[in-house]
């Protein structure tokens, strides 16, 4: 499906204000119609979450462009631009440039990919774009490039129902990427470290941290890819079904 | 693995006071020893989102039972739980019993699944039971059966690595119900009702509601088995890679 002028929704979860998302609406100006619908504060490791339990707000934050702010999460945020604000289903959404990684597990906790994977749900071709370095001093400005072509190629080629891309950029100097490659979610843990703050009352205050680990060995993976100087894609499914032989658990089943 | 007396935590997200994880609570203490770690207030919708910008809190609030409940998300209560309150990795994590559906689409958005899959992520065999029923009103006890016999084969034969077990259980009359069905995850979609509730300064605030629609036809699935008067078990991947034919997305592939 070629089209000439295509409307382009973007989304994150870094906030309105963030450097990712001012430099992948740079990029989506120069192929499309753009819309921008943020959140007001950073949300990240806000996942697929929902705000139910209270108002959401959306405010025009530019009179001259198409800037909205939305006091829920990227899933709302999405929802809130194909409810309230766009024209018409947009013909692509995509999601970042996020501060840091979203490879591996951290498919499940990224509030930036399931901005994206939220597109999908609502039959929009998405695509999440992150960056491993979680630092806003790095120049983002040469991944435009890469960003505009995958994204011209969604555009053109579609992606099959269901599907989000998850794209990560390595943390190396930009000159030294080697290319874009195709991968599967590799494997990682976060190992949590829980800082006493307070204790006041019955309740202790902790600060959770962590630290990541992942698997560097499986050559099929977006953690490989990227460690060996690639950009990783993976394709990520909206249907959470383990592709398991179900036979193995056939001894669940019984008739009451 | 037998184990005499197992250790099982328990996790919700429909809040500690909620009526389905105190009829959870009854079934596990039959079976084994208990930790409950809910959050303080109803987190529905909270999917795998954890709290990054503000500290958690914990509180054990009956000094006779494990009981302790946490300000953070369902899969804080989890890493909480691993890093702060058990004694040792549990034999079983269980999550629930929530208080409506969590089959097809809705796998993304629940808390209370992602509350097990964080059990998975730490290397817990875990399962997550909801009933279709929204209300608190409805008994929820006749389960214990079944959640009792299914939490004991899974501790007999363990589960494979990166599964969850997703258990939903139809909104019909307990005696009507047939049998429990291994299932893939149903195709659903929610449309949502952007109600507007007040305008202040250049903000615009909405509820939003929604309204569930899913596919009955596709007799493999979670949807068509809770409608077919049946308790569906869909095993859940924490590895979101689309199983695809890498071929048809090779176009995205180049070198630099």
């Amino acid at each position: 499906m070629m089209i000439n002028r295509p409307l382009i929704l973007i989304v994150n979860d870094d906030g309105i204000d963030s450097y990712g998302i001012k430099v992948l609406t740079e990029a989506m100006r120069e192929i499309g119609d753009v819309f921008v619908v943020a959140p007001n504060i950073n949300r990240s490791g806000s996942s697929h979450s929902m705000t139910l339990h209270q108002d959401v707000f959306l405010e025009k934050i530019d009179k001259d462009f198409n800037y909205f702010t939305c006091s829920g999460t990227p899933v709302d945020c999405v929802k809130s631009a194909v409810n309230k604000i766009l024209p018409r289903i947009p013909d692509l959404c995509v999601s970042g440039i996020n501060h840091g990684s979203n490879h591996s597990i951290n498919s499940l906790y990224s509030g930036t990919l399931h901005g994206a994977m939220e597109g999908t749900i609502q039959g929009i071709p998405s695509i999440a774009f992150s960056h491993l370095n979680y630092s806003e001093e790095i120049s983002l400005t040469p991944f435009k490039m890469v960003i505009k072509r995958i994204s011209l190629e969604v555009l053109k080629q579609g992606l099959s129902a269901g599907i989000t891309l998850n794209v990560n950029f390595p943390n190396i100097d930009f000159k030294k990427i080697k290319g874009v490659k195709l991968c599967t979610q590799g494997k990682g843990i976060w190992t949590e470290n829980f800082q006493l703050m307070k204790e006041e009352q019955n309740r202790k205050y902790y600060k959770i941290t962590g630290t990541f680990r992942y698997d560097k060995n499986d050559v099929k993976t977006d953690s490989w890819a990227l460690d060996n100087k690639l950009i990783s894609i993976v394709p990520i499914s909206i249907n959470c079904t383990m592709p398991i032989n179900f036979n193995e658990l056939k001894y669940l089943e019984y008739d009451f």
